[in-house]
């Protein structure tokens, strides 16, 4: 049976200790004093531990069942729901007026994490409906958002996004679900979704699917999209429910992991649905809340990372195997645990420098969506806008990685699916293609943020680096393991920059490099939140910390990531700089 | 459905335009011509298209079931598995004296690659007992081989490999499992075995299993390991089947993937077992055959990356996304295929520069086999011994990445099992982990290879590396897009190697850098394999060749290694120049 402990006092030094949070000028920060956000997070964790994780293996192995036109959702599924419910989980960083709490995303997106290390495919249920509320939050008309918010909030109904169809999922101007405007305003839709998680379950009383579909005689293509509320039952004027509209789960898929989350094939067959915002411009609305939702995903990445970690530290610590090289550590013992040997270290110090970075990174993230939202700042808006791509990326595709890495700890029995580690890599794996697959952030960063505004945000990230280092670089005890790996790091990138700019009329060239592009940028994001975490802990072990231990720990395990994971960026400038004639040479029929 | 297709016209090229097998003074090599080879692997390829292949999901669905002791495989495997004996499939480099067709070790690979890309669950069955053939081929008494081999070779009986046991794996010196001298000169076994592949099934009259025991009294840890043989059912003196042996399969376990393989719990209750060999040698004779073994291992790597390539890319080219950046390639649809994308071909171009080098270093490998075991060939085989664990490691690792790379390009349909992709990356995981999890071979190649023999093993591959530059330096065709990224590799791993020698005295600065060190190691071995191909493609060109485009495509894809894979070598150097100060930072207690 896997365990799950919530790193609380991690998630408080990266609030407080990095981000300083409580003393930002950011409208509703000023509540997030160390003790209340440290509260937060315990209880948080608490219930992920206590409730949530010991039904990951359940939902799992059990998976959800269609009979009848009827989601069940596996064992304890709806009882845990109930629970996340009454503690208002659902609602922290909703809008008071529909009854949230209002907290900050950052502080909604440190509480989030336990929840999704400890049963990803249950929390995806919550997720969902958070990200629909936000497109009607943010487009729907008054009336919409009284009748659908306030029991979005708490999930008593919950939301799904019907984007994918069987022939598009990236492409989404070939899209076929048609809208018939009626005489009453509302619209008939007509047509069939798929990959659509959650999309009928068991555990709420209403479901609002946010449905994109084609209005008759509307623009071609992608200009032609607009968005809809589609609900399970229609709701009546005093917002009671009323009559099943025509919408139907046609099957459920069976897929590599998160069995627990219901992954739906939708039949819409005259729906009514209501248009949210303009007629056509359902893309907007979409784009509106995806830095949210990818960041959400980018969190998964690390989260499920960080469940396994913790699995692979106590496996190497427990599980005696051969004998130190340098000498018995375990003499009395018939061999010494893994943990001695060097290459179980060199790969769980990949994986925990990679998490703790990675977590920096997406509360960092969620502190920019903040200050762009709650302080309508521009630059914090556009430097988010840039690093999305790679939040969501990056932390995808490292996630998996180490949850793989994670599992070969294990040896043999990493691949039987009693240990559960199989599971963690299985669940991660979705991160990678949902919400956008990997190629695409790449290319989204590549071919459209890296100009953005012309690019500003890019520009703005370098000086940002560049800040840093020029403010320490009096500082003897980051130079060496930390400053100037950043500099050699940061100096890459704006080198295959560059190289992106000079082929700007070879697009070929410059998006044969994205992927590399991608993680490279994540790189040096991470190498610079292990700068500043470096810079934050000597300082609080200066001022006399008390947890010296875990300052101490914080130095070393970024004094490794900067040895040992950003001379990577160093390959990827090479793998750019090769251009794009390699890539593109064959003719389609030579693969 | 996936498809498979065999790549019968590569294989063919990688036994005569590089290995250049039928010229090759080992005996058996001579019947080695292009028609002989082309034929047998045409034909084995058609088996495994039609009759393995499409077993491959069956397989993976139905999985094994265990009732009443007795193991069903999955619907068609035993009809399968009939036409594999009768068509000579499983003995076809076994020895003559017992019935086999005595063909050398590098034709049985080629052929194997397409059973095992079809269905690697399914060929396992053949495989280990194939192991357990070579192993009492090479240690057992006159009067074993001719009771056991012959049934064997054919496959009427099947073989079995246990050596774990639940508190050990990698440690084989903490085994439990007991071996009791009987007056009769046979042995009294007890102890468990757990995942035992192909431990008990329904395809084969009798399993031979071959044990590792402790004799009691023996002397402690590894060396007190004997090896027996433990037959299902004893064997009279005419041949015939006599009674049921004390041994039974405890449960079969849930994994993550190879459902169609039935990996066993064993139960060894005072078995009669034959000792094969010197009492406490057993360890020995395992050794013996760990390099086929591992070498069939990474074959199992390449060859699943093999089968997803080929459904990537079919993927690629039918499934309409997006435009080309440079103009639509396909005007008159709704969009051009995926495959017009930099990025999807940047990831097909890993995969297929992998697979393809990885084919010619493992047919390489199993050459050199031969030559070792048919010339005496000390050097090739001091040789073979180095390169195992990296054939092991390098292409396990590297396959699995592939396979995931390929079910990427399936973006969300690459998730959902129906399609498959999901099958070879679960199958390929276990490749990393069996027969030596991947980070045990990286200490063998570092801690153990390295300095074999005095390091003789190692200058002769370096000096391989630089005679094959020396001997090409006037060919300008190959110069700058093959012989200089060569040229760099094998500097940065000779830098590592120097590494180690000045840490010879601090084994955990070594040992951080074993993981690092495999890899540089299977790049600069893919490089020089890719060299040697473009060479010899060039010169099948100048020769007029009539299939210009696939010796123009091999060229293609060759530089597409040397501009994009071959550059993480520096990566690597830079990683284990970095010491094991980092690594080791830690105290087990901060993780």
């Amino acid at each position: 049976m896997p365990i799950y402990n919530a790193p609380t006092k991690d998630l408080q030094f990266v609030l407080h200790d990095l981000l300083n949070v409580s003393e930002q000028d950011i409208p509703g920060f000023d509540d997030l004093d160390r003790d209340f956000t440290g509260a937060v997070i315990e209880e948080a964790g608490r219930i992920a531990a206590e409730v949530l994780h010991p039904l990951n293996v359940v939902g799992d192995t059990e998976g959800c069942t269609l009979e009848n036109g009827v989601v069940r959702t596996p064992t304890g599924f709806k009882a845990a729901f109930e629970q996340m419910k009454e503690g208002g989980w659902t609602a922290m960083d909703c809008d008071p007026e529909y009854g949230g709490q209002g907290l900050p995303y950052v502080m909604h997106s440190a509480a989030q994490e336990p929840f999704v290390s400890a049963n990803m495919a249950f929390n995806m249920y919550q997720g969902l409906t958070h990200g629909a509320y936000s497109a009607i939050h943010a487009h729907g008309s008054d009336a919409q958002k009284q009748t659908y918010l306030p029991k979005m909030v708490t999930c008593e109904w919950t939301g799904t996004m019907n984007l994918t169809e069987p022939h598009c999922g990236t492409d989404l101007g070939l899209m076929r679900t048609k809208a018939v405007p009626q005489a009453d305003g509302s619209y008939k839709i007509t047509g069939q979704k798929i990959f659509i998680s959650a999309g009928e379950h068991d555990m709420a009383e209403n479901i609002i699917h946010l449905v994109l579909a084609k209005i008759e005689g509307g623009p071609e293509g992608i200009k032609g999209v607009s968005l809809f509320i589609v609900p399970k039952f229609l709701v009546n004027e005093d917002g009671s429910l009323g009559a099943r509209n025509g919408v139907a789960v046609g099957s459920i898929e069976e897929k590599m992991g998160i069995h627990g989350n219901s992954t739906c094939v939708m039949n819409y067959d005259d729906a009514t649905g209501y248009l949210v915002g303009e007629e056509h411009k359902g893309m907007r609305a979409m784009f509106t809340m995806m830095n949210e939702a990818r960041l959400g995903v980018g969190l998964q990445g690390y989260a499920q990372a960080e469940s396994a970690y913790q699995n692979a530290v106590a496996y190497a610590n427990d599980r005696l195997q051969g004998r130190d090289v340098t000498g018995p550590k375990n003499p009395d013992g018939p061999a010494d645990p893994l943990i001695v040997h060097p290459d179980i270290r060199r790969n769980l110090m990949d994986q925990k420098s990679f998490v703790e970075g990675a977590r920096a990174f997406t509360l960092w993230g969620a502190y920019l969506i903040d200050r762009a939202h709650r302080n309508s700042d521009k630059d914090a808006d556009g430097l988010i806008s840039l690093m999305t791509p790679v939040l969501k990326g990056f932390l995808t595709d490292k996630g998996f990685e180490y949850a793989i890495a994670a599992q070969q700890i294990y040896g043999g029995h990493g691949y039987i699916e009693e240990w559960g580690m199989s599971q963690y890599a299985r669940d991660a794996r979705i991160a990678m293609i949902y919400e956008g697959a990997n190629g695409v952030q790449a290319l989204d960063l590549v071919g459209r943020k890296l100009a953005q505004d012309g690019g500003k945000h890019v520009m703005g990230f370098f000086e940002m680096v560049k800040t840093f280092l020029k403010e320490n670089e009096g500082n003897e005890a980051l130079k060496k393991d930390f400053l100037d790996p950043l500099k050699a790091a940061s100096k890459d990138l704006q080198a295959a920059g560059m190289y992106f700019m000079q082929n700007a009329t070879k697009p070929n060239n410059a998006l044969s490099g994205s992927y590399d592009f991608m993680h490279m940028m994540g790189h040096v994001c991470l190498g610079l939140m292990w700068a500043r975490m470096a810079k934050a802990a000597q300082e609080a072990l200066d001022a006399g910390a008390s947890d010296k231990a875990f300052y101490e720990t914080k130095i070393a395990t970024g004094r490794y990531y900067m040895a040992r994971q950003l001379p990577s960026t160093a390959m990827h400038l090479a793998r750019i700089n090769s251009g794009g004639d390699t890539v593109m040479a064959l003719d389609a029929a030579n693969f």
